[in-house]
């Protein structure tokens, strides 16, 4: 099952102005029916799922059988799927991602690198559409995008551990989680963490449920390539899969130690990286790193005003699930 | 006005079950009305603030002149003001705090204290109640309180100035921000800041709205002092005025380079800290690191199950405001 959120309200739209409008997408992606008016969001579905997703399944099967009105879906009207959410924690589960840039910004990789995720608490209350610009105010603080994986939890207990984590998982989508690299040293020096060098992140098109994956989601794994594409060059091509390090499930464990979170919490992946270079790179920091570990210096500039980015995921049969990330820099403000 | 939360839905109640009922709250604390079913909730009337404001104040008048039908308040019916928020954005805007505890771990103060504030992201999925039980799954993780003001914020701008700031600030309320102190040292060293130190936050019963606060509120800072109260023992008042070095227009500015926030985040002002320790401590590191300094080894504990810290604030007058914070440590589980 495939699910986004319509920013516009329609007439018979019973969302929510902020929320946008909760849809059932068809298996291409082409065409959408409305869920029954009890769920009219993205977030009312997952705060009540155990009787959203029978309901949400059964307009589904009518997609599917072509026994439902159905509606022409155009990307550019997506919101974000959770255009707002109560948490947004990403990780950065890809090791060989966590060597690069640290090695880019002259820092040691942790200590506890193998056994100890790295995760920090994301901005949740203004999520990107798939098709909305990225604003820059200056493009001195080293736009960088990041394509990565995650999932969307229903409520978690504190004391999760890896081997129920499972249970938990609703959805799963992309996103690419901007950084502006220039402004990470100074911030870290301080001990709190990102804050200013981590702006809105944006979102696929499509959060869809874990059998409409089949074997793609195992192990707590999004089995398929994730594709960069900058100003209509592939730049990356990267197998979400056995590099990372950590499974969502490993994640969750680690981020419900000492608090539970509630439904529509967001978990990320960290920018999806292979060791195999010919695989290319899912940000800009990797390239820039490795230029200077190749010629001495970096080459690739980061991201300025008119530059597009554009991420996807890939399944062995060449079926994009959750549709295209696709964003233009402009000017801010 | 005084605004709270009832977690329980009563049978006038047009609240959610996970967002509970807003009400308008008498000055004294002591009864309560509803609002207009137009904004069932706190996060609906911050959505729509333009137009539930006149009509929440309206509710108030009615209150102050005995002509509306009320019921008597109940603390212990009440959630968060905001049970669940889309940010909660904490700093550490009182200098003698962030000199003290960064001392107590033995760390430098930033460079950059005087002039670049400090701020983390916190989780905010689930905010606890001023009554709710603290959870602790494990004594040896250093389980410490932090007493603290914060705001909740209206729609705010990317680039927003300190000087327009304080047009964004809607309500006053505090927090208690607890901390895993023993969790800090590990997941500092990683470099990504704070998680699984930061347990989930509680709040008082009352948010307040500015002109509630007469010239307590001014400057971008509430001036009154903050009293935190350990088993019975008033071990903190601290003046949250004159020395929280960044005002909440600076904090807001801060976190607002970058990105733009939707209306309902909160953003806190960190411990409430005074040179004079006359004054006391609105947490324990604080106490434990004035003993290392002055006997050289800490004395006071951290929380164990069956503490309970009370924390309010007291005006001129000896009024409290935002109600009072009152919760017990217990085992998790």
């Amino acid at each position: 099952m495939k699910l986004a959120t319509l920013r516009t309200l329609g007439t018979l739209s019973t969302g929510h102005p902020r929320d946008g409008q909760l849809i059932v997408v068809s298996a291409d992606g082409t065409r959408y029916a409305l869920p029954p008016a009890t769920w009219p969001t993205m977030q009312a579905a997952l705060d009540d799922w155990q009787a959203a997703e029978p309901a949400l399944r059964a307009i589904d099967a009518k997609l599917r059988s072509g026994s439902i009105e159905t509606a022409a879906l155009d990307v550019t009207q997506l919101a974000a799927p959770l255009p707002r959410a109560y948490e947004w924690v990403d990780g950065s589960a890809f090791l060989n991602h966590v060597i690069l840039v640290r090695k880019a910004r002259g820092a040691e990789p942790p200590a506890t690198m193998m056994t100890d995720p790295l995760v920090y608490q994301g901005g949740s209350s203004d999520m990107l559409a798939p098709r909305a610009n990225i604003p820059l105010a200056d493009s001195a603080w080293g736009l960088d995008y990041e394509s990565e994986v995650c999932v969307v939890l229903g409520d978690t207990p504190q004391g999760t551990t890896a081997a129920d984590a499972g249970k938990y998982v609703r959805l799963v989508m992309l996103a690419n989680d901007c950084t502006l690299r220039n402004l990470i040293p100074n911030e870290l020096a301080k001990g709190f963490g990102f804050f200013q060098s981590k702006p809105a992140t944006a979102f696929s098109p499509f959060a869809v449920t874990l059998d409409e994956l089949g074997d793609a989601w195992r192990d707590g794994r999004l089995h398929m390539r994730v594709r960069s594409t900058l100003n209509g060059e592939r730049i990356g091509d990267c197998d979400a899969g056995p590099e990372m390090h950590f499974s969502f499930h490993d994640l969750i464990a680690h981020i419900s130690k000492t608090r539970k979170f509630t439904a529509g919490t967001i978990v990320g992946s960290g920018t999806v990286s292979n060791e195999d270079r010919a695989r290319g790179i899912s940000c800009l920091a990797e390239i820039r790193m490795i230029e200077i570990i190749e010629t001495g210096a970096a080459k690739t500039p980061f991201m300025k005003v008119g530059d597009r980015i554009q991420i996807q995921a890939v399944d062995a049969a060449g079926n994009s699930p959750f549709g295209e990330i696709d964003q233009t820099v402009v000017a801010a403000g």
